[in-house]
C-alpha cells in the first residue's frame, strides 16, 4: 500500500472564484461566529444547545444542570476543529479569541486521570464508562483529539493536544487486550480515525494500537454491551424504555424491549458490532457510525498494514456506492435508526440521507482513495459534496438541514408521521445538532480533503 | 327524505354461480367455524384471540386472567352476529350450537344492571366507564346489540335480544341530556348506528334518542374526554406512556405524552370528536371510526329527521369520495393512528387502507343509498367490495389481510419501519382482530346489504 503526502493547509490557496471559495469563506466570516452563538445559546428561535453551558458547569466556574443528548460535548469539538482549520486559512482575532475561552474551559473540565466528558461528570461521575453503546463518551473523545490535532497543526499551540494526549492515554490505560483491561469498543465509532489522527500528530505508536485493537474487537462474541449490561445491574426501567435519540422524526417515540430484546441481534447490528468488522460483507446500521468506522479501519489498514482491514473496506464501500447510495451521495435510506436497510431500497420521499452520512462518505472516500489512488474515490466525495453537504447549508451560512430526502411534499412532511423526519426548511439548529458543525469543519476541511489528489501530481 | 323498505334476509337468495354467492358460501361452509376454533385459541400457529375465554371467566365458569385488547368482546360479537346471519341463508345444526353456547355466556357474564364488558368485570370491575376514550365499553355493547338484533331477526329467539336491551337501558340510565346523566360519548364510536338497529328491532325510541344524543354532544367544548381524565385523578404513570393500540405496524411502540399532549387537539380528531359532527367540514383521524359515526349520523338523520346530519353526511362523504379514496375503495392512508392524512394524500406502498374502514364505507354507502337513492352509492360500495374485502380473505375463507396496500416490495415490508405494517401474506388471525370477524359478518350481509336496490325496484 501506498502512503500519500498531505499537504499542509497552510500552503494551499483555494481559487477566489470557486463554489468552494465561496463556501469555505462564508464558514470562515459568518458560519463560525453564528454557532459559537448557538452553542451558547443566544441564537433566537433556535433549540437550545447547552453545549458550553455544560462545560462551563463541568469546569466549575458556574453550577447549573447539565442539558442536551449525552452527546453534546462533540458539538463544541467539532466547532474547536472547524476553528482551528479556519486560522490556517484566515486569521481572525475573534474566532482565536473564542477558540481559547473554548479550549481553557476544556482543559479546566477534564479530569486528573485525563478522563473528559460533561455529561458524566455532571450528571453521573459515578458511572463513567458504564454503557459503551448508548452513552458516547468514546465518540465525543474522538472529536475532542481530532480537534486537538488540528489546533495543534494550525497553532502549533499544545494545549489541546496535552488535553487529547492524557484523554488518549486514559484510555489506553482502561481498554486494550492484556487482561486486565476492558476488552471493549464504543458503540457509536469515531474514537478509531481520531486515535490514527493523535499518532499521527505525536507519533505515539500506542496511540494507532489502540485504534487497531478498538477495530479487531469489535463484533466478538461473547458481546461486549451485552456484557457491560449486566455488569450494570441487570434490567432497569430506563433499559425496559430505553430512548431512541437517533429517531429525528418522532423524538418521543420510545421503544418497549424485553429483556432479550435489550440483546437482539438488530441491536448490535445498528452500530456494526454484529461480527467482527472482517467478516461484515455488507454496510448494515447507522449509516454515520459505518462510515466513520470503515474511515478508522482504511486508516489503520493503511498505518498498520492490516490487508484483511483493507480488503474489508474495499467490499463494504462497494456494497454502500454500488447499492446503497443515492444518485445525490446521500446514503441510509430509513428514518428509523437513521440507517442502510437493503440493497437498491433508495425511496426518495422517505430518503434519510442526513448530512453526517455524507460527510462521513466523504472521510471515507478520501481514505479509499489514498489507500487505492483511483480517481473513482473523488468522484464519490465530489457528488456527496456538491449535492447533499453544500445543499444542507444555506447560502448565508447560519441554517442547515439535517436530513437530504430527493422528493419533499410539504404537506406530507407535516401531516404523515412517516414523512415527519424531512423538514421542508433549513433549521437554525437542532435538538441532536450533530449536522451543522460537521459541516463547518468538513467545508473548512476541504482544502486539505481535495489536495490529496493535487499532492500526487505534484 | 324518503326511506326503502328492507328485504328479509330469509327471502333472498343469492344466484349460485355468482362470486358473491361463493363468498358466502365459504363463509358459511369454513369461515364461522375457523373463526370459532381461532376464539377459542384452536387455531394453530395462530395469535391467542382469549375473547371466549374472557367471556367464560367473566361468566363464572372458570377462573383466570383476561387476555387481549379491551375491546376483545367485540370479536365474538361480531362473530355471533354473523353465524345468526348464517341461519337464515343455511341450516346448520353444529354453528347453531356453538351460537346457543356463546349466547349462554354472553347472557351469564352480564351485570344485573345491564353493564357488560369482558375487561372491566375480571380487570377493574370498580372502573367502568371510566375512561370513555380508550376503554372501548361502548364500541363492544354497539357490536353486541348489532349481534343481537341479527340473532332476534333470523331466530326469533329473544335472548341476545333480551341482553341488548338490558344493555341499551342501562346506557340509557347512565348517559343523556339530563342533568343527573353524564354528557358523554365514546370514543371508538359503533352503539350509535347499534342503537338505530335496536330501535328498529324493538322500536322503543329511547334507543335513537339516544343514539342521536350520542351524536350531537360529540365534539362539544368543554370536552368530555378531558372531563373524564381529570375525575378519573390526574396524570398517572400509565397515562404519560399511553398506548397506541392502534398501530398495528409497531405494537411496542408507545407515546410519550406531556401534560399538555394528553390534551391535544390532534387526539380529538383522532376520535372525531374536535367539533361538533354538523360542523365537520372533512374526515379526519381514525378511518373505521369516522365510517362509523357517519353511519351512525345518517341511520339517525333518517330516523329522526335531523337534516342538518344528513348534510353533514353528505358533505363528509364527498370528502372521502372525491379527497381521501383509493381506486380500490381503501380508505385511511396513514399508518400512524389507521387514518386519513390530507386530500390526495394517497400513497401506494404505504397505504394503511384498513379493511374494517372499506367495511365501514360498505355500511356509509349503504345508508346514503338509503338517504338519497343514487346508485353513485353502491358504485363505491361494489368498489370497496370486490378490490378491498374480498381480497382481504383467502380464497379457503381462513386467512385475511388487515392492511391492504396497492403496491408492495415484501423485502421492504420485512426490513422498512415504516413499511412494517404491511403483511405479505394474509394471517391467520391477529393480535388485534378486528377485521377478520368483521369480513365474516359483511359478507354474509351482503344479500340484505345488497338488495336495498332490489326493494326499491321490486
Amino acid at each position: 500500500m501506498k502512503d500519500l503526502k498531505m499537504l499542509d493547509l497552510k500552503n494551499i490557496k483555494i481559487g477566489d472564484n470557486s463554489l468552494i471559495s465561496e463556501k469555505v469563506n462564508i464558514i470562515i466570516e459568518d458560519t463560525l461566529k453564528y454557532q459559537w452563538e448557538a452553542l451558547n445559546d443566544h441564537v433566537e428561535g433556535a433549540p437550545k444547545s447547552g453545549a458550553i453551558n455544560n462545560f462551563r458547569i463541568a469546569a466549575g466556574e458556574i453550577s447549573g444542570e447539565y442539558y442536551g443528548r449525552v452527546f453534546q460535548d462533540s458539538d463544541l469539538a467539532k466547532w474547536l476543529e472547524a476553528v482551528s482549520y479556519s486560522l490556517a486559512l484566515k486569521n481572525n482575532e475573534e474566532l482565536e479569541g473564542l477558540m481559547k475561552e473554548a479550549i481553557d474551559l476544556v482543559v479546566k473540565a477534564q479530569w486528573k486521570d485525563g478522563y473528559l466528558d460533561t455529561y458524566f461528570t455532571i450528571n453521573e461521575p459515578t458511572k463513567r464508562w458504564s454503557d459503551l453503546r448508548d452513552k458516547h463518551e468514546m465518540y465525543c473523545a474522538g472529536h475532542m483529539i481530532e480537534a486537538a490535532v488540528a489546533n495543534y497543526e494550525v497553532t502549533g499551540d499544545e494545549t489541546l493536544l496535552n488535553v487529547a494526549r492524557r484523554l488518549a492515554d486514559h484510555l489506553c490505560s482502561m481498554f486494550g487486550p492484556e487482561p486486565e483491561k476492558r476488552h471493549a469498543y464504543p458503540g457509536h465509532e469515531e474514537i478509531e480515525l481520531a486515535l490514527v489522527k493523535l499518532y499521527h500528530a505525536t507519533s505515539e505508536k500506542k496511540y494507532l494500537d489502540l485504534a487497531h485493537y478498538f477495530i479487531r474487537e469489535r463484533g466478538k462474541a461473547p458481546y461486549y454491551f451485552k456484557i457491560e449490561a449486566l455488569a450494570r445491574g441487570g434490567l432497569k426501567a430506563e433499559e425496559l424504555f430505553y430512548s431512541e435519540p437517533f429517531r429525528l422524526s418522532s423524538k418521543q417515540l420510545f421503544k418497549k424491549v424485553n429483556l432479550d430484546g435489550l440483546w437482539k441481534p438488530e441491536r448490535l447490528d445498528y452500530c456494526q458490532a454484529h461480527k467482527p468488522v472482517t467478516e461484515q460483507e455488507e454496510a448494515i446500521g447507522h449509516a454515520v457510525r459505518a462510515m466513520y468506522l470503515y474511515s478508522g479501519m482504511a486508516d489503520v489498514a493503511m498505518d498498520a498494514g492490516d490487508d484483511e482491514l483493507a480488503e474489508a473496506c474495499k467490499r463494504l464501500w462497494n456494497d454502500v456506492i454500488n447499492r446503497k447510495m443515492y444518485i445525490t451521495g446521500g446514503i441510509g435510506s430509513s428514518s428509523f435508526g437513521e440507517a442502510f436497510t437493503f440493497a437498491y431500497d433508495l425511496p426518495n420521499d422517505l430518503a434519510y440521507t442526513e448530512t453526517c452520512a455524507s460527510i462521513g462518505l466523504i472521510f471515507l472516500a478520501q481514505r479509499m482513495f489514498k489507500m487505492e489512488q483511483d480517481a473513482k474515490y473523488i468522484n464519490v466525495m465530489e457528488r456527496a459534496l456538491y449535492n447533499t453537504v453544500f445543499a444542507a447549508m444555506a447560502s448565508d451560512g447560519k441554517e442547515f438541514f439535517y436530513v437530504n430526502p430527493l422528493e419533499v411534499w410539504p404537506e406530507a412532511c407535516h401531516k404523515r408521521e412517516d414523512h415527519k423526519h424531512v423538514k421542508t426548511e433549513r433549521q437554525k439548529w437542532y435538538d441532536c445538532a450533530c449536522c451543522p458543525p460537521n459541516i463547518a469543519r468538513l467545508l473548512i476541511m476541504i482544502p486539505e480533503i481535495k489536495t490529496d489528489k493535487t499532492a500526487k501530481i505534484s
